[in-house]
């Protein structure tokens, strides 16, 4: 499979490709050749247990998903302006999912185009302009999504942030403005939401109306974070009586990855009046949607504008989707994120009591974070740890990573089809990288020692010739030796 | 293949897609359930003559191009923060195609998400906010191209126009503002240019700079347009001079389509900034990219903001635009589409002798416009002809569209495996159905008086009763009465 050698593929991608576009473990980056369910294999055939690829929602090269896309593939792919049977039938799967108010599909390419026709809809339906997004929130790589992702437009070189975008606080019990240490878990969602109301009471104070109000239901790139059972339906109230409507972000939590439910907003008591889906939509293939309710959609009609997107709902990306849906009920993925889930959370917080740089353990199904900080009290966060850990894990060919504000939580968001088994695995080797960063005091140390070594870090020049795995051996000996 | 029957399909489709979403053929669409080269089958199992899936690029269902995205996509479907082969085999591939300083790609999955991209590079690398982009263009159907996309921001129902955005007219020298029987070709080319000139002065002006000049190097949505030879030479020099940079939109135009030139810029004396390319590249699979120059890439770069695309230059989406690369080289499809080009444009323009309701025909490789007048002198545009061709060639089993601000032209651009066979079918029916509309004073009545028999027009609702073609036989009867 391989067509070149790992060094000219690094060497072509430097010259050819966006430099923007960064590589998991940029100083040693994995060429990854193939994979099969909740494994990768590199170009030397050594496996790497996946813990990062929600896209590969049911399994890496699924052969129920791979087999409908070949076949589709082979027959017809052509836009939607014709009537093909694949995008209904994937449509009443949706449907079916989902409230009743939620009733009108739109395909798109991607989460991103899907939350930007969301947002677009809201504009047309309100008639207003200024959205409220939470701070740290990531919602796609477009123009208008960065103007409202916290996450991208807040960077040092980011664009900053626009008239019409508003950051409420991020609703994390955790670290976030209000704590679960001060406060009851429902205080903090009364809190945070009524940061929410002053938002909308200022937009009115302006004479304006909301457009809308966006967010996922669990957040990811803010950190895994779950926010409190009461927040969504108070925050849906105010952005409503404001004039605004409400758009779930299902694009990473959707398609039953927290196990209970289809769509994680279903966790909480709320309708949104747009739902985006997107990722593991398409187990990897491009399909994305957007549903909305009958009143919003025919807002857009009245425009007289026609909604032509070329690849959007073409019968490959539907067959496919339909294949992801049928395999999450065939092989009852919903129910396995759940009892798998359950038992990563309760084998991260049985690991929370071992080690104290753990501060904090939250999830629900396949979507779990462990948020390491420096102290528990402080709550401050440990980046440091978190890189460590990421590269440690790599190294016992285990792909986590660290995401949220400070970088310092480890998420985990694996193919459905992870196992128990998978999980012991990850939690036995998590605990052996945990007890090397025990003494917080000696982690500075033995990474400079680490950096310091000329074959410790391989370049990206000089990697391709590195003996395998060169780094593992050596933070092993550098441990031996404190 | 069929999994429901017509009906049920429309019916489904009706209650369950967004209703903005629009159907060729609203009263009597067709249900497409297989495709092969240039020929598409409908649920009955007839075959249309497909003129216009420029998407299908190298034909329906091609069988290397399939064969490329199944074995990839049982393989490997992984994001691109991982080294994989392919996307550095089609990053060389495409940079081989272009001008030197064209050599660093962005892989996206739609043109849409293209020509965003292409946007927010010109922005990052100018500071500059001002675009000009031309009259009846379209550039996609994100937020931040309808502001820019004149077809689109301009209808009754649009968004009207933003202040950064400039509109340029269409350098249409058959029925623009500047036309071929009051200049010569090289007049008009001069003066579209000047009005981007004065655009570029009264920015200047406010104190401001230009930030992008963006525009399709023959326009299609504008009405299969040609710009006359020096006019982008000229345009690109006062673009640049204002501080902004210039943007080929090789969406629909790109990979060959024109016969001579892999790009259709290349057809004129320029070097653009930024390339996008999009709906041909993946054969209907969602696959894109920006080309740009180091610089720009670097001012992109400097900002520290990671661009990550979720699906964009995945295995299977570059496995699949590389089979594309290699069946356009292996079947010679650009020598293919200049020889069965000419012999189009050649039959067009005997027709075009025959026809007074042809006013113009133009075009180059498999890229040709018939422009419909209601008489040559006054070039007076004649949608309602257009309606009437469209319509019957559809009767007739060829799929034809028509385009253009006045919505008639009619146009040709037909996967590329089209034949001279192919040609003659389609003149020797368009010949048969001009010379049904030739005494232009019964083209109302005969339509009206089709639209006044209940079974003319089937609706959606009844449709699927119909008996085969009814409309067609109801027409001929119409005609010999006539």
């Amino acid at each position: 499979m391989e067509q070149m050698p790992k060094s000219k593929t690094i060497a072509l991608r430097q010259k050819l490709i966006g430099p923007s576009c960064q590589l998991f473990f940029k100083k040693d980056p994995l060429k990854i050749v193939r994979a099969k369910a909740q494994y990768m294999y590199d170009e030397r055939g050594d496996a790497y247990l996946d813990c990062i690829n929600n896209v590969a929602h049911v399994g890496h090269s699924n052969p129920a998903v791979v087999k409908a896309g070949s076949e589709q593939m082979a027959v017809l792919n052509t836009n939607n302006r014709f009537l093909h049977d694949e995008i209904v039938i994937c449509a009443e799967k949706i449907i079916n999912t989902l409230p009743e108010n939620l009733e009108v599909c739109f395909f798109v390419n991607s989460g991103s185009e899907a939350n930007d026709l969301a947002l677009r809809l809201a504009q047309i339906h309100t008639g207003n302009t200024d959205v409220i997004a939470l701070e740290h929130a990531y919602h796609g790589h477009l123009t208008s999504l960065i103007d409202i992702s916290h996450y991208k437009f807040n960077l040092p070189g980011g664009v900053g942030q626009k008239d019409h975008v508003h950051v409420a606080p991020c609703p994390d019990s955790y670290r976030g403005k209000y704590r679960d240490n001060q406060h009851s878990l429902d205080e903090t969602g009364y809190l945070y939401s009524e940061d929410v109301r002053k938002i909308c009471d200022e937009i009115k104070k302006k004479g304006k109306g909301v457009c809308a109000f966006i967010a996922e239901s669990f957040l990811s790139c803010g950190g895994q974070v779950i926010p409190p059972k009461n927040y969504f339906e108070n925050v849906y109230q105010h952005v409503r009586e404001a004039g605004g409507i409400c758009i779930a972000d299902e694009v990473q939590v959707g398609f039953g990855r927290i196990g209970r439910h289809w769509w994680t907003f279903q966790h909480y008591n709320i309708q949104p009046d747009i739902v985006t889906m997107g990722k593991p939509m398409g187990n990897g293939h491009p399909v994305a949607c957007v549903v909305t309710t009958r009143e919003i959609a025919n807002s857009f009609r009245r425009t007289g504008v026609e909604y032509f997107n070329t690849y959007g709902g073409n019968p490959v990306s539907c067959a496919i989707a339909n294949a992801v849906f049928d395999t999450i009920e065939r092989e009852n993925l919903r129910e396995r994120a759940l009892v798998v889930g359950e038992h990563l959370l309760d084998s991260c917080q049985m690991l929370a009591k071992k080690h104290k740089c753990i501060g904090d353990v939250r999830g629900c199904g396949l979507f779990v974070g462990i948020d390491l900080v420096e102290d528990p009290i402080s709550r401050k966060a440990n980046k440091k740890c978190a890189e460590y850990v990421v590269q440690r894990m790599r190294e016992e060919h285990i792909l986590v990573s660290a995401d949220g504000p400070e970088c310092n939580v480890i998420k985990f968001k694996p193919p459905m089809v992870f196992t128990k088994e998978n999980v012991d695995e990850v939690i036995l080797t998590l605990d052996r990288v945990l007890k090397e960063v025990r003494h917080q005091e000696h982690l500075d140390a033995k990474i400079k020692s680490i950096q310091n070594q000329p074959q410790g870090v391989p370049t990206v020049e000089t990697h391709a010739t590195k003996e395998h795995r060169p780094r593992r051996a050596l933070i092993e000996e550098t441990i031996k030796s404190i």
